[in-house]
């Protein structure tokens, strides 16, 4: 029996594991420190009331006999989370058909397993830095990835058409790349830095004439307040044939430990031999995969009714002005970031040319603040530093505080 | 962009797509037909008090910002689950370690998900007839699925040493066949036969040989009262070698519609150059997966505790007593059949020598009863059909007096 080679090729540390031993090395060593932590992107609000009283009440549905529910039997969503699905990207403007909608347990679980569809050794555009996530999975798929690299001079936004780009940061996709697959994730993790129309169009441009599928991830659209952004790939001409978005209710609406996403593929959306995305995708995911709880499916249903959705958007409010009072020390210390508007992420450039792990240590031990370097997410990230607006209030202002 | 070709060589229709098709057609020729469903493997019985108040109280739990819980850090499982299935093992007399335990969101996704930690090209065995996931996933990955044959003959227990098979019935493995991956459910899905010791004791034995791995799925252990009969792949020498197992929450505790499982892979399990599967697993589920529910998690546990698992066990003993009340049909009528006991599925020989979906459409259109026709599971199961012992008492009383 012979393994997957391409677990070879991964890092042999994920990035918040060494965070994390990192942190506890410390806390060993200093047991009293008050340590913040404003690293992970994990949410810290606990779930808004309507969700709460949706879940709590499928919990007792599950209870009765009369009201239980087994397999999803369509294993894609059920109609009611489909439909409220639907009605939010309706709220933005964008139509999409309940039956575009695939339900999963996580743009996690998408993003991972959707590169499974194409044929592997994909030519796979990737931005660095990027969350970790898209690199390791197309690395043990064995697909072939090139790196578009942001960075300061293109405000951590590459483009499909950076021409001017310096040699030093090639290579850029060009007429001469033709990619298979592109990942795109706006408002971005971890820069924080948001895509505009202009540019997103030029991107779906650039995968119309080569033949890519943008994978769209769509995880933090709802913390885009400037009406001006687009929230969707679909807000963009031409993508319903170019691009699937996958998105999830672990932002919008705190679901990380409860595990909830979906991913959207239009049904214009053909492989070259003319075969529709979406059938294969539900195909996949029907076969290896079994549905999303029928209790976690009604609590996002809640997050998207009127009420919950209002709920949702005080928890997001509330990150933002989290976000805004990082911005407001970095400003005062005249440190230079990306993000912290339209989004939950702070990229902020380590001062006095500082390497990233070197700011992050210098952050734990000197200031019991936990952050995320910049170099775990690629090249470009070295030399800065993620902070997230996911904390607690006061943590962040002491956070601040101490900074 | 080019596809995964491998999907092309899927058949067209899910086995359960085109039953629910039938039935669909029949519901919209005959409205008034009360028709009883024996066919899906899906519980009937709704979720346990000791379940619904865990999972209750974990909701509420989510909705306090004081004990909100978002990702599960580790990915793999919170320790409380972990411990408790390790209980449940050592229960069954089989001690396993709670760092080799990876909580999943379901049996269907490890097993479909597994296949891909190992070379691409694997030569699987996979017996015939069998649950289709297994066989649909191989395709997909491209692996060289080998079918070993399940019959009246062994009892629809394949083995790996049945050197008096008869040519008709080859491809078997025999020390000529060098397997890669080997998939064991017992009790059986769909025959409801279950292994004894000396049988697995002979596929693992096979599968050190020649450097297998056994995937063992034993969704159905729960079924088995038979105390001779082993409950877990590791009652057997010699399978922390060459062995993972995967379980489930589904039918021990009707987790179908909550989505729950967990897969163990021994330490000592290596591969040909030395590297332990269960650090591969793990990097792959962290990486392309991120946790189950917190609250999934709370009900899980609480469906192992000694007043869940009691709760359970009587709902286990309901399907029992159906199955029973099936078989007590099938003898009154003259109607051979496997499975039944130690299993929930009821694999019956179609009476004078009718085909599987002749014999599907008979009791469909004149008993108005969906069983599920044995050929979709493979091609010895042609002339056989699965009956289900899930369905409420009461429609399966009547289903009894109807045949």
């Amino acid at each position: 029996m012979k393994l997957n080679q391409n677990y070879a090729n991964l890092r042999d540390s994920y990035l918040f594991k060494t965070i994390a031993q990192k942190v506890n090395a410390y806390k060993a060593e200093n047991p009293e420190a008050k340590i913040i932590r404003l690293g992970i992107g994990d949410v810290t609000r606990p779930l808004v009331p309507a969700v709460v009283e949706a879940m709590g009440k499928a919990v007792v549905e599950m209870g009765d006999a009369a009201a239980f529910r087994g397999y999803d039997d369509g294993g894609v969503g059920y109609d009611f989370l489909l439909d409220a699905i639907a009605g939010y990207y309706k709220a933005k403007g964008v139509t999409i058909g309940t039956d575009e909608i695939i339900v999963s347990d996580g743009a996690k679980s998408d993003v991972g397993n959707i590169p499974g569809i194409f044929a592997a050794g994909a030519r796979v555009l990737i931005p660095d830095p990027v969350y970790p996530a898209y690199v390791d999975t197309n690395l043990i798929d064995g697909n072939e990835i090139i790196y578009i690299d942001g960075n300061e001079s293109n405000g951590f936004l590459p483009s499909s058409t950076s021409v001017s780009t310096p040699p030093a940061l090639q290579p850029q996709p060009n007429a001469s790349v033709k990619a298979d697959l592109i990942y795109i994730c706006s408002p971005n993790n971890p820069t924080g830095a948001v895509y505009d129309k202009k540019q997103l169009q030029e991107w779906v441009d650039y995968a119309l004439r080569v033949g890519a599928v943008i994978l769209f991830d769509a995880a933090y659209e709802s913390f885009i307040t400037d009406k001006t952004l687009p929230r969707s790939i679909f807000e963009i001409d031409g993508a319903r044939r170019c691009a699937i978005e996958i998105c999830s209710f672990s932002k919008l609406a705190g679901f990380t430990g409860v595990r909830c996403g979906f991913t959207v593929v239009p049904r214009e959306l053909l492989s070259e031999d003319g075969k529709t995305l979406l059938s294969l995708w539900k195909r996949r995911q029907t076969t290896k995969f079994n549905g999303v709880s029928y209790i976690t499916q009604r609590g996002a249903q809640a997050a998207l009714s009127d009420s919950g959705l209002s709920q949702c958007r005080e928890n997001i409010a509330y990150y933002q002005e989290n976000a805004r009072i990082i911005g407001a020390a970095l400003t005062k210390l005249g440190i230079k970031f990306f993000g912290g508007v339209n989004a939950p992420y702070i990229w902020l450039k380590c001062p006095d040319g500082r390497g990233s792990w070197e700011y992050f240590d210098y952050l734990l031990n000197e200031k019991n603040i936990v952050s995320t370097p910049g170099a775990g997410f690629g090249k470009n990230g070295d030399g800065f530093l993620r902070l997230t607006s996911f904390g607690t209030r006061e943590n962040t202002i002491e956070a601040a505080e101490r900074l």
